[in-house]
């Protein structure tokens, strides 16, 4: 059996965490028995845990920088966790992969969106998830879940985070057959059964080696 | 009076601590007032350092997160301290530049050098520099330098620094007007008055704004 690589993408705010612990409890009912891997970017390895550390902390860092340690975080972490555990048939779902890294650095304008994205793909070999769920919510919204109030939001923010909205959507309509847009602002239940109903679509397919990038 | 930069490559053991203070202490002499910054890779700056760390002490690194973190040192280090060096008018002397990245992981042979020399431009946003001083030192007789027997070399490890030698060596004849190939077996004031002679040519071409890359 090979194994299915499912990103979760979307800007903070939009149930990324929620989404993915039901979508993990999904599989657990319908595949028993099939291993499941939670993981996440940046950090989802213990040198990923310290290159997010300089990344959050490490003061000013220079745009490209920047973009390098997000890739060297996405390059160690597909290497060393994500490849291992496909080809042993898991499952892997990721809470942020590269549409991540080119919606928020190219909504950042210092760096071009096909630049950050030729890195990224560099640095995963060309892996790409066989289906990203992209929560797609108004940053407004967002932003109120988030606990704030999204009238004090200032409004430079809430015109980076429409940039960031902009890039995932332009992403997912790139390649539809790859992506499951969702609108985030439904209830947690509603999104869950539309996003388990696209996994179990995927691996269907991918038990009939029908489905899926090749790898 | 626009900047200069010049770096040291070679394998350990070959000379550059050495070579890089007679070279500060000859620039003080011609050029006194002049600013001189001696810098290195990886580790020039707080956040190198910290890359520096991870990279020696962070246990086993995949081969692309490894050129991914010596290519975000090196981004970091041109944009905030080589190249505004560069425009105060300095002379920039670094300790390994790009040519050690390409040398090394292209002699590991998990990476081609051509996509590591790549991703070196990308992250210096294309500075090269103006003089490259290559100590040129075979491999048995640098690990005598360093203290330890020749013979006692993992036959191996004299294999993988052979190859980081013609590497080094490869890079130097695709652009033999941008470097200097030093025999690093001779003796070190004969080492340095050479490599003083090609820098004071290269600063007099630069007062006069004939030589240096574009910038």
């Amino acid at each position: 059996m090979r194994g299915v690589f499912i990103a979760l993408e979307g800007g903070d705010g939009a149930g990324k965490s929620t989404q993915l612990r039901l979508l993990r409890e999904h599989l657990e009912r319908v595949a028993p028995g099939r291993e499941v891997l939670l993981t996440r970017e940046p950090g989802g390895t213990p040198l990923g845990v310290e290159i997010r550390q300089l990344l959050l902390h490490g003061g000013e860092v220079a745009p490209r920088a920047e973009a390098l340690l997000f890739a060297a975080d996405r390059a160690h972490h597909v290497a060393t966790l994500v490849r291992p555990a496909l080809e042993r048939g898991a499952v892997v779902l990721t809470d942020r992969f590269m549409d991540s890294s080119i919606a928020y650095q190219g909504a950042g304008r210092s760096l071009a969106a096909d630049e950050v994205d030729r890195l990224s793909r560099w640095a995963t070999e060309g892996l790409l998830p066989d289906l990203t769920v992209l929560l797609d919510l108004d940053p407004a919204l967002a932003a109120g879940r988030r606990g704030g109030e999204a009238d004090r939001m200032e409004s430079e923010s809430t015109v980076f985070h429409t940039r960031v909205r902009e890039h995932f959507l332009a992403l997912a309509a790139r390649e539809p057959e790859r992506y499951l847009v969702v609108d985030a602002a439904r209830p947690a239940a509603e999104i869950a059964a539309e996003v388990s109903r696209a996994v179990d679509a995927l691996l269907a397919g991918a038990v009939d080696g029908v489905e899926g990038s090749g790898r």
